[in-house]
């Protein structure tokens, strides 16, 4: 499988999926400061999850998910462990995440991006697949958060600055 | 520039992005589906775009963009160029567009990949980014489409279902 991959042609470097991915977290990060601080916690619209939630879940899989891929652990997915009550606190772990993120991911090899692994003892599949759905539900996370900012009459950051 | 960045650890393939990107284009076909006719045209939510816009604006980026990589020429974006006025129209191009996408993409080379250009005349990037960014601004508005459709007391299709 490992040998199949990797004599076809490369899209994207290991290095250059770690950059983008950090330029999305860096406009998440963005969207996140955007919310004042009560509307971050309970707005909403049509009964979805406040953007506060989403922070939540989205700190919840980066960081532990890499973790699990490294160590071969696979624990289960757990977003209460962390309990914010802050804009601030999500910041601040926000901004740890970063660090973790980083670390973890560059101890990934080549050969382990395309082996397939059971993520959170539940989503088997290939490793790059899951790191492409970290990056893919954030976004999405996020572009339900612009609507919210929409709603509040807020403008958002623009989606094309990510450093 | 090539060099350095096919000596290091790959990512993914060319064929895994195409296939990623696909599977993003089947979901959000499903979007439109799933909005009713009037309201995939009018409906909006803090004087953003109805759905049926931002489905113009993707038909309007991937197979024209691929072209102007392949073709080098940097042609205007242009999104005034299709005026759909139902739902069967748009899902009709959406779907010539796979086609579109599945046979430029297929014609861009490793190196290519790497290279910068200057997408639409304006866009100077290299050419994974830019590719890159119209996967994300896929997932972007569609998280926003998602947010109307809950907003419309519609349930969206799952997230996770691309094929």
């Amino acid at each position: 499988m490992t040998t199949t991959a990797t004599i076809t042609k490369q899209f994207i470097s290991s290095e250059q999926l770690l950059e983008h991915w950090q330029g999305h977290r860096n406009l998440t990060r963005r969207v996140i400061e955007a919310f004042p601080e009560k509307e971050l916690f309970e707005f909403s619209i049509g009964g979805m999850r406040p953007f506060a939630k989403l922070a939540v879940e989205l700190i919840s899989i980066g960081g532990p998910a890499l973790k699990g891929i490294v160590n071969k652990h696979e624990e289960a997915f757990n977003e209460e462990a962390f309990n914010p009550k802050t804009k601030e606190e999500i910041l601040k772990k926000w901004d740890e995440e970063t660090q973790v993120i980083n670390q973890y991911f560059n101890e990934i090899s080549e050969e382990r991006f395309q082996e397939t692994f059971n993520l959170f003892g539940q989503y088997e599949f290939p490793v790059y697949q899951n790191i492409l759905y970290f990056v893919d539900n954030e976004v999405h996370h996020r572009g339900q958060g612009y609507t919210y900012l929409r709603a509040l009459g807020i403008e958002p950051p623009f989606f094309w600055e990510r450093f």
